[in-house]
């Protein structure tokens, strides 16, 4: 992570502050859990309950670094600092549980408020793209494959498109947040050796989550490789839309562009410059949100009960990828919400191959007329190579190819040179896009 | 994929004669689709179904072939195959579609076929896993953290756990699976130019799949890359319980090992050995799987309506991936079901720390006693070192610690050296895993 | 790999009778020198070394893989067939060796006789590079910064520095080749107990190999690793040259485009379409190969004197990522060398941005003209804004510009306005991409 | 980076201050060069020699961020901010170049000073493993395959491989650090159009670079590949003695343990825990460092003469995985030097087996006798079977066994179950390894 490519909200997710309320809270809630078996007294747990503080200061966060330079054990610097304020009682917090307890189920708590977060982002995100979608939706623009020109669709469809995939990101992104929202309250070797599963049961249930039906000392890793897994995927996605706009802003191509404000330089040598610099920026972003992936993937064979391989690693990982793909998710939503379009540069290109794009309709005329496939086929390709090679003009060419016109007339050829045919069944495909 | 990791019944999934048959079913479903549409003649959809031939032999598969060599692409040279059976009907096959149609509905096809198989699988290691993980569950087992020993739990929680973990290994797949089932019959670029949905419903029903909502020329990679990311995810379990045994067939614990039959030769040099070949060749096996999920995140973002860099990745891992997870699952349930367990090593192994793994326990009872935390942890320590460095038996040390006996009596310690205290749960984890 | 993208001399590399070929020399190599170390009779070795079958047949390779059936072991099934045509003094064969020893020590000979086939490729392409760079040495070209149009250059420059990049990439060829040529016949744990050093020191030099300073059972795996990291890295280069066609062969641009043979269909639906069906195959390809890169890290940690968990990945990636190389190597040689270049086309999309592509050196001019940089910048930045928006002419709009006359007069501008300014160095850079 | 895993020296190479330093010596080389050429006035460059601050403080620091919010450019918020101190003749500064001059120079600077420190890192670990390697030379220890019992090795041997590897690793690091070390002054696209190519080897050599023969608007990205990967290799070694350092601390072997401080707790539960927390520490910090290779090598391939997606990608990988490799290496260092061996446990485990660890010696001295390879295999694995199987004595087997004592008195047995027959070789190894 690093502030640049970073936003607060989820930064502080990550943050020590927010850690601590979490560890705090699940050591109360436990204490609760025991009072209710009779483990521990209930006068301890409300004592507990009432003196844990509800947040943790810088001031708290120094002492209790300095606490753990000395013990090199994080959550029992953490108690010994809560010890400090609860008293007497606070022998019986932490009893009978093992530091992954905590530790384990902090994390399931900041990967679904970070789960959380993204799900709002790429609400945001839907919201943005189905908006470009209408706008744009009858503006007609040249598909290609290849990076050739083939048929023409339309604006709209590409943006639909984005759409349909971060619908399904969400649903993904939804069965992760499903996956990883677990807690463990199991012990060392996770046999509830000192505290009973109902202990495990009320926290789970506190805090929102779903109890871990069987861990280790730990919750299994394959939650969590199905949780960065996603992440990975949806970079993907991102990198995919700012794929589609630094080509279309390409010089030669400049159907649409991101947005350039006022007292943006785009070079500093050469000031005509307009780059598509979000986007690249996105594609770069991509690939360090995927590299998590294979990490989080080595995290899941763990040695025995479990071996401590895995946590330097969602150290580094967890705040990495969720803080870069939530700020790639809010640069893709304002880069969306403000791209410009140039339909007028839509229809220049369109025009570029002098008709050839209708070559396929032509194709399939041809056959329904009775000509054969092959013969169909080679009829317009050496129609179509006249234009691509000598710059020749696709309808004029067809007209004058006595093959043809012995199939089809010449008025008929020229109603089949028609951009609506295209696009007649773009309502049915918003339909089946938004209406879901 | 190399046959050495291969098993038939995937393998033929993503043979030509399959592939051929899936396209055949394709186009003659589309035929069939398109005379309902009025756009071809029922009597040549009736003649294509009837001519069209059901299977494709290893002498079709070559004609093909050298059709290819020839167009340079396959589905051309299928085409010109097909018409040679059917006759002049055939220039109403394939009409207004585009390879991409056959293609990627085909693979859809294919990857469904490949998930139903390792489902399967799947299917079988659960039941597997359930009946080793019911036989032990009772078999007291040292349990491990860092690979040191930590508390007692039993081998059928091991079992258990990866039960669990295939379990939802199952759900992912299944969600994958209904990810990848999506059906594409669009056209050049997705809009449906020449083809109505209708005929994509069609066909996707014919073939038990689902429309594609919004495709371009291509089904979204997103899908694909989830299905792969998936087949990571479960490589990286089967690697978990590769490496628990190769840990346990240790000479050092020997508390399972590999089955061994009597022919086998272990090493040419060293005839005495036993090696957990099976689980080391599972640990290579998925590394192997888990490197398609990053060409298969590279895939998703194409350029503008399609580009074919996809194409030669898929023609790679999809077959590599999907056999060899085939294979590992395969021999992962042959390696579970014929494990051999050593109970008594285990309690061997669970002694040789003369008592301390009941360290925690004592902490637990000072505590109760009302010693804080902090000097019961002092208390335990002292004893535990002795135990550890001078290689004396914990209990005894306790009895003579007076410090110890102020709190606890010598029979209520020696009471606590219990291993049932740490297995009186095993039922209840059972509960929540089996019975779900 | 699959025949598709597979060369037969690659290939034959990894076929079991080359490998058995190996196997062979590695075995009458050691017996050699045992026999001249006096640890086995000087006759035996030369019986051995005369009836050992120099070439194996496809039959042998049936019986060699029926006895590896039944021993579950390659190694001693490919003895077991040895003995058949040696007889008696069979038993001195890979006496006091371990199966590692032929193993490694095959693999370190089939990865250098792989590195000498990709060597001898890379020198192909470079050569066909350095044609192409002299061939379109002076030929101008848009150059594009983030898919902008920047400031001139010329297509040999392109050439030129792929030249440089594989110049580069063929040294860490050599480097990896290098790293991985070395032999190990050092027993079952690395320690010569039964053969000595001497041995080794003897094979290693009859395969052109160095001895193992220090191996375990096996060769140590940072040097594979190092091996296919290399791959990876030549994999992305690959890809690099393929991204540069695919942009210049996009419709709009159209500066280069692969060579379309006469038969060749290009889409079954677009009759009209070429697209660059090579250069996207070769960025899929780049994906493939690039995928052995993590599986090959992986593989560097094994347990203790060796575990076995890299045999099944090298099995795999070994050829994989070797074939698919080689491969794409092939078809990039030949993808260069038969590159179409439409010199016009560059000069019609140079001229697109009406001469704002000096817009650096009229920015310059000024500074030397005594401006301040900031207000330079403001002043090119206001005409070339008008170009960019309303499509004026830049040259036009600097000459009516009083500011800018005030410094520089309109006579001068013309002349700043000039290509020749941008490729004057061209020479200069040649001279130090070609010779050294 | 995070602070736990970082450590100063490394961290403040990435810093803004040391980045601000290397741009303004970059960019007062070439005003320099640039006066030298005649292109700027002597005095101007003298003034900005002088004038231009040879350090940034934290306040400078700030006041280049603000102005970056406005300008949405870094370097030139930076040259803004050195035109502060320059006055007038700032506006030579930077004359003719691009950004990417100062950046990817800057880059080059920052990875030469990465590499050099870390190339102090692995001297000090060599020197460390030498030590290491001295002291336990012929300390008999079990060697094991597949986790599994094979012959004995000397602890000494262990050491010394992991030596040789970083031996390589200090090669391949050095070719890296060779292979960056470059600088580009060649402006906007490559072609030196504003300053010759005599600035950029003139800065060159001031910095202690070599002029990149060839660059585009940037430095060729296959370099900074081939630097990530080799980080990736060397991360990959590390894991590799962690993971023995693991295996040698478990329970049951006990042969080797992390020093463990007084102070220090292992668990929060159970005392007596003493983990090899370092070891798996670097486990997981081997997995991050290896996740920069992937996205590093997905850099490679950029459009045209630059696309700025490999920017963000640099920003957080160059700091990340160069700061984390140098914690790890300094970590381990520790760990090596004080890593406690117990050599009377490696006795001790080494007669676990009873004897079975000569086995491959007595197959070999059977053979000798005139046996064949296939039944003394026999007769060895019969009585090895017996060990295994029963716990009987293998020397004890087989004095008893008459089909073997036919062929070896019991008293010339006795003389083959001899440690020293397997260590005869170890100074051999040791001079191959420490003399080169």
């Amino acid at each position: 992570m690093i502030p640049r490519y970073a936003r607060d909200e989820m930064v502080s997710i990550w943050e020590p502050a927010n850690k601590f309320v979490i560890w705090r809270n699940i050591e109360v809630f436990a204490c609760e859990a025991m009072a209710k078996e009779g483990i521990i007294p209930q006068s301890s747990a409300d004592i507990i309950a009432q003196k844990a503080p509800q947040q943790f200061s810088p001031e708290d966060i120094v002492k209790i670094d300095k606490i753990e330079a000395v013990t090199k054990h994080d959550v029992i610097a953490f108690l010994t600092h809560l010890a400090s304020f609860i008293g007497d009682d606070a022998r019986f917090v932490h009893q009978g549980m093992t530091s992954s307890d905590v530790l384990d189920t902090c994390l399931s708590v900041q990967l679904t408020q970070a789960a959380d977060l993204l799900l709002n982002d790429i609400d945001k995100l839907l919201e943005t793209l189905k908006k470009r979608a209408f706008e744009t939706k009858d503006m007609p623009c040249m598909g290609r494959s290849h990076g050739i020109h083939a048929e023409p669709v339309t604006m709209g469809l590409k943006f639909a498109r984005f759409y349909a995939e971060f619908e399904r990101n969400r649903q993904r992104l939804l069965a992760a947040r499903e996956d990883i929202a677990t807690c463990a309250i199991s012990g060392a070797v996770g046999t509830f050796a000192n505290t009973p599963p109902s202990v495990e049961e009320y926290v789970a249930q506190k805090l929102g989550l779903k109890p871990e039906p069987i861990s280790t000392q730990v919750i299994p890793r394959d939650r969590h490789a199905q949780f960065f897994a996603t992440l990975g995927i949806i970079a993907s996605s991102i990198e995919n839309i700012a794929t589609e706009i630094r080509h279309l802003q390409r010089t030669e191509v400049l159907e649409a562009e991101e947005f350039f404000s006022k007292g943006q330089k785009g070079s500093s040598a050469m000031p005509h410059k307009r780059n598509p610099v979000l986007s690249e920026n996105l594609t770069g972003l991509a690939r360090i949100v995927r590299s998590a992936v294979t990490p989080a993937l080595e995290n899941v064979a763990l040695w025995h009960e479990r071996d401590i391989s895995h946590s330097s690693v969602e150290r580094m990982i967890a705040p990495d990828a969720t803080i870069t793909l939530d700020f790639a998710l809010n640069r893709l939503i304002i880069l969306v919400d403000k791209l410009v379009v140039y339909p007028e540069n839509m229809i220049k290109n369109m025009n570029q191959l002098s008709g050839l794009v209708f070559s396929q309709r032509i194709l399939l005329a041809l056959t329904q007329e009775g000509i054969s496939r092959e013969d169909a086929y080679r009829l317009v390709q050496r129609n179509a190579m006249k234009v691509w090679e000598e710059g020749k003009d696709f309808l004029s060419e067809l007209k004058q190819d006595a093959d043809v016109t012995a199939s089809i007339s010449p008025d008929t050829l020229e109603k089949l040179f028609d951009i609506q045919y295209h696009t007649k069944h773009v309502d049915t495909i918003f339909k089946r896009v938004f209406t879901s």
